[in-house]
């Protein structure tokens, strides 16, 4: 947002606020008329409709974002993950917009793999309904591509954080630690090995998946090449945080929750050729992250 | 259907007569009560919920089965072949149901891939919005397998021809040819190669997934081997009408229509490895189907 602002463009936002999402970032934009914002959910086509201006571009990152929601309510995470997303690409064919960025889940979509790194063109046997709805949404960008001669860019992510994230286990650690210094409970082993990214270097890639923006569907991973266990993370935090002294209690089991995928390494050489690279260490982000989240 | 009721299974039907199901071969199993019917739609997840027998096993084929409307009407298609298979999912984690054998299709999943004859394994890149809606479902099934225990097959068919099929190249031809027989107007450039399946063997590709029905999700291509273009249909075809002197028009262009994938050629040795074949050849097939069509 504020990289599209800098760059020149504006930027209509669109958000329910069902995930809290803070809007103090988007206000100087508003206030200096770069942006206008819409509380408008995307399950909803015909607000969506309302909007009517001549976008180049849309980067849909409107998700719910909780895999163990996904699993519980498996409903509601099919209505915003997948209609939401249906409904963006039928929002492009009635409004003529040719360009989107998908925010879809390189953790997720490939379930449990059997070849590491994971490249893009493994096929997609999900094993979360989070995952199942990211790539159910990767379908339709695929088909629309095709038939509308839309300009479509899939980008899997691995798990952002950063400043202005409210959550995911780092902000789960350190609000815990937070509460109790000596004790902290992970869910799971601790051995769970997932994909991390941090925010700056998630909004490149988003940068350079639209200056690369051309004809046809692709997709990209996007991931830190850094192997991180869940525990190992908790060691970086703690470390960190100066807490020396912390006893680690595991809930048990291999993965954190159902639907939870234990191993996760992509390849990233793919966006990588186009220039994009994670330069964020793990340890370097933790601790930017560590920063901001003290200011509160 | 006959062939459940044969096994000994009493079967529930569900059909909303969208697609002006002919219900007259079932009625002889209405009848002896071998079977029930229900005019519901899959779209309408509270009139599933009003069935509640201790189901074994639900053949999922209930879908809107027209390419074309789902590139012209996106939502309709929708609406039916991905809603419709989530609330199908849906039933089953609330009803408990633990077996599902779900018709997916061979044609349209895979989009215009590389690899001939091409395997399951195969990255599914969809160009049509039906296909989009199967490989969509799918991922549902991968999640839902995975997460709540069921045991899920995924038949991924050819185009389905034979006796009490009303739609189709074979039907659409037959009838062409009966209001003109000297002319016969051909979709496209006629040279499309298509994956066609005779009735029987589709029938006994059921009945084999559903003996080898086991933990996980699975997925099985089912097809004939015979590389076929649609003009060598209508070459066949006339040839068993008796036409020796039809004149071919085309409509141009290598796609019959938008979405119209124009080379598949499938791997089918995973399910021939369970002891499926194809066994009717074309040229049988046709002339049953013709034998069929010829009582009206």
């Amino acid at each position: 947002m504020d990289l599209l602002v800098t760059k020149g463009f504006y930027v209509t936002v669109l958000d329910d606020l069902s995930a809290k999402t803070d809007l103090r970032y988007l206000k100087p934009h508003l206030e200096k008329r770069k942006a206008d914002f819409h509380k408008i959910s995307v399950q909803n086509y015909d607000d969506l409709l309302s909007l009517n201006m001549d976008y180049d571009c849309i980067f849909h990152l409107a998700a719910q974002p909780d895999v163990k929601l996904s699993v519980s309510n498996p409903r509601f995470d099919f209505e915003t993950n997948v209609v939401g997303t249906f409904n963006i690409l039928e929002y492009m064919r009635e409004r003529d917009v040719r360009n989107l960025i998908f925010a879809s889940s390189v953790g997720t979509v490939y379930g449990e793999p059997d070849v590491f790194p994971t490249p893009e063109r493994y096929p997609l046997k999900p094993i979360s309904n989070y995952g199942a709805a990211k790539a159910a949404s990767e379908m339709y960008c695929s088909s629309y591509t095709s038939l509308y001669g839309f300009n479509i860019t899939s980008l899997r992510l691995g798990n952002i954080y950063g400043p202005r994230s409210t959550h995911g286990v780092i902000y789960d650690f350190y609000h815990k630690l937070q509460k109790n210094s000596s004790e902290l409970e992970i869910l799971g082993d601790g051995s769970q090995t997932k994909s991390y990214l941090y925010i700056d270097d998630t909004v490149n890639a988003f940068n350079i998946a639209y200056e690369n923006l051309q004809e046809g569907f692709d997709v990209f991973n996007v991931s830190s090449e850094e192997i991180t266990t869940v525990k190992k993370i908790a060691d970086e935090l703690t470390n960190i945080l100066g807490l020396n002294d912390v006893t680690y209690t595991f809930t048990g089991g291999k993965r954190g929750w159902k639907g939870d995928v234990v191993y996760s390494s992509v390849a990233i050489s793919k966006l990588q050729s186009l220039g994009w690279d994670a330069h964020t260490t793990l340890e370097t982000g933790i601790r930017k992250y560590v920063e901001w989240l003290n200011q509160f």
